[in-house]
């Protein structure tokens, strides 16, 4: 029975699961916890939790879950600060985006050993801002949620936080850690890398004056996700470093391929390559 | 003085400018020329353009402007025939994507030399449909239009060009051909290889069973022109072949730059280069 929930960084991600658990009634109390006061006051004002501390002990106490949405930098220190603190019935979870990551910080905070009540979890959600004032009630709705269980992970703590994304509106899945990792590095690590670094091509390229002028819409919903926070996306790059560096290899190979392909005037080559693309995604955003 | 417009190739892009052209009534009569029957015959009844014929030199012998928007592999060949049907004061002008491509096109159909009354010309717009049926009347207002006049080019033939693209609520701007064709080469072409590219190297990625299961909105965004017609996409590859190899080798330059600074978990190179491109895409849309 979850009585009190207790989030750790109350931004876009953590407030927009404690507004939607609280409308649909999943628990008794939310408590937020952060370094920072003001932003905590603001989210109870906000009606997105009930309580605050800026302490991590006291924040767990009481805690039967515990959902940990603070920079994947964050975690180790946060999980040292409260293991010696948590009830032993508590189940942990987190948001964080790469979980070999979270996994290990986990391990160095546990000595060495993922807690079988920890379940590494993602949603997949996102806005542009970020903040508890951009958080909201529905952001999980018909958005995927991927759960990583390890092989000893708690199978009731699982169901529960299964129950608890279902709760949001969310469709839950789970992939193994490595796979969950290589497939973000591919559908959202690798393409916010390649916006960045297009923009920053541009932006130093000598081939026009105020080149940005020249670009369309398309140019624009393309490199959208460049707008992004670049101390998040820092902080992805080093924590899902090796995943990452997979799937722009795999990518870097591919483009002098066609790179040779275009050197060659290889119409063919090129048709193809372009036509499966198509294909594939004119498919893929079929069945969402 | 401006009776009839001729133009070659009425779809989405020569569609729309008819319509604007039509509605401003900057002429008395728009002919159509491909060799569609059907298409054109239903930009008739659209009410796009006011008669038709399938004979490139029927439709040029009265003609006072003529507008060339055919796929750019077919520029060549539609000028070789009409060259000997044009009125001598009649001005030539078109929307190819890639400059140097059409010069060299009207190079080749005129004995070696761009007539003076040539402007060549590119229309910054589009939509993902694509044909007549796609067609807007105000698919130019507010974007721009790059003229890249030459050395002696004519000044009146200029100045009529400028002012046609105006009546249609677009903002012309002049680039050097070669200008305009790395400037498009970055901010337009290049994004799409990368778009085609990036979903063909998920599609054939092992990474997880249906990879684009996981992706969210970012995505959607990054890889929609990814949707664009394979044709047209693998026709500017060959025709703005250096221009586009000349950006992509800047890109992928900078790229492995990048990727040694993940390699290295080089915390601060990364962040620099995100916050630059950040800072840089969010100064160049505020401006728009």
């Amino acid at each position: 029975m979850i009585k009190q929930i207790t989030i750790f960084g109350v931004g876009l991600i953590g407030g927009s699961l404690a507004m939607a658990l609280n409308k649909a009634g999943f628990c008794e109390k939310i408590v937020g916890c952060s370094r920072n006061r003001e932003h905590l006051q603001q989210a109870v004002e906000l009606g997105v939790i009930d309580q605050f501390t800026t302490d991590p002990r006291l924040a767990v106490e009481n805690a039967d879950l515990i959902f940990l949405s603070v920079p994947l930098g964050a975690m180790a220190s946060i999980l040292t600060q409260i293991k010696d603190y948590i009830p032993k019935h508590a189940i942990i979870t987190d948001g964080g985006s790469a979980k070999m990551s979270v996994k290990q910080a986990a391990e160095q905070a546990f000595d060495g050993k993922l807690p079988r009540n920890f379940v590494l979890g993602h949603p997949i959600a996102g806005r542009e801002k970020s903040g508890v004032g951009a958080a909201i009630v529905n952001l999980y709705q018909d958005r995927k949620v991927i759960l990583t269980p390890v092989t000893d992970t708690n199978t009731e703590a699982l169901t529960t936080v299964t129950k608890m994304w279902q709760t949001t509106g969310a469709i839950v899945e789970t992939l193994n850690v490595e796979e969950h990792d290589l497939t973000l590095a591919a559908t959202s690590h690798l393409p916010h890398v390649l916006a960045y670094e297009l923009i920053s091509t541009l932006a130093q390229s000598d081939v026009s004056e105020d080149i940005f002028r020249y670009t369309a819409g398309g140019f624009q919903d393309f490199t959208r996700i460049a707008s992004s926070d670049p101390v998040m996306w820092r902080d992805i790059c080093l924590e899902n470093r090796d995943a990452i560096l997979t799937m722009l290899d795999e990518f870097t190979d591919n483009l002098q391929v066609l790179r040779k392909d275009i050197a060659d005037s290889n119409a063919e080559a090129i048709y193809e390559e372009f036509s499966l693309a198509k294909d594939a995604r004119d498919q893929a955003m079929r069945h969402r």
